[in-house]
């Protein structure tokens, strides 16, 4: 595996981590600032719009796993294709919600070498 | 624009049209062997099945439209996000299905300088 691929299965497993921590402000330092995320259903929305979903999880407590199946780099440009699973159980108990489905997310390299997500197409569905 | 995502535009361009007609053999000449398709609710799926698909759509007449909202290049990879509308009606007669949604589509440079699609994350909805 290369330098590059670890990099960015790195920045993968750094983002499900802090997200089962609710660590929102690490979770926004693994994306760049015009970030671009698509879902079914929705217009495409930024960063600001994912840190006030964010904001509105902190009721659930989330346990993702993300099977990543590709890594391709080229330059300063890359695509990772994984299958994640999310389950989401209200904190203050409740039935867990479970998605689960593809996703193709690019990342980009910045000046200063670090890989971070730029643009997220989620495909996940309920199981 | 680049030349190259002239080329790229030009390539989503020519799918439509064929997709239109029913050219499937232009479609298929368009992605690369081991293209992956990833839509909502199935495992992703490569180049035969879509060819299943196409052949499966003969029933209906297809008008597609992309608007190509941003086209970028890094060496022999690129992406495109687009917002795709199709509207399906049977050639028998009945009512026309549309779909609306993004497409984040990822493109590869082959050996003889042709841009061919690689992977497509289909986010469309019904409308």
């Amino acid at each position: 595996m290369s330098p590059d691929e670890r990099a960015i299965r790195d920045v993968i497993t750094a983002w499900l981590r802090a997200s089962a921590e609710g660590d929102t402000a690490t979770v926004l330092s693994l994306m760049t600032d015009d970030v671009v995320f698509l879902v079914a259903g929705r217009p495409p929305f930024g960063k600001k719009e994912f840190a006030a979903g964010q904001d509105a999880l902190a009721t659930h407590r989330i346990e993702a796993t993300s099977d990543v199946r590709e890594v391709v780099v080229d330059g300063n440009l890359a695509f990772a294709r994984s299958q994640l699973t999310v389950a989401m159980t209200p904190v203050a108990g409740g039935a867990t919600l479970r998605r689960s489905g593809p996703v193709l997310s690019i990342f980009r390299r910045q000046s200063d070498g670090r890989w971070l997500l730029s643009r997220d197409a989620n495909l996940l569905s309920v199981v």
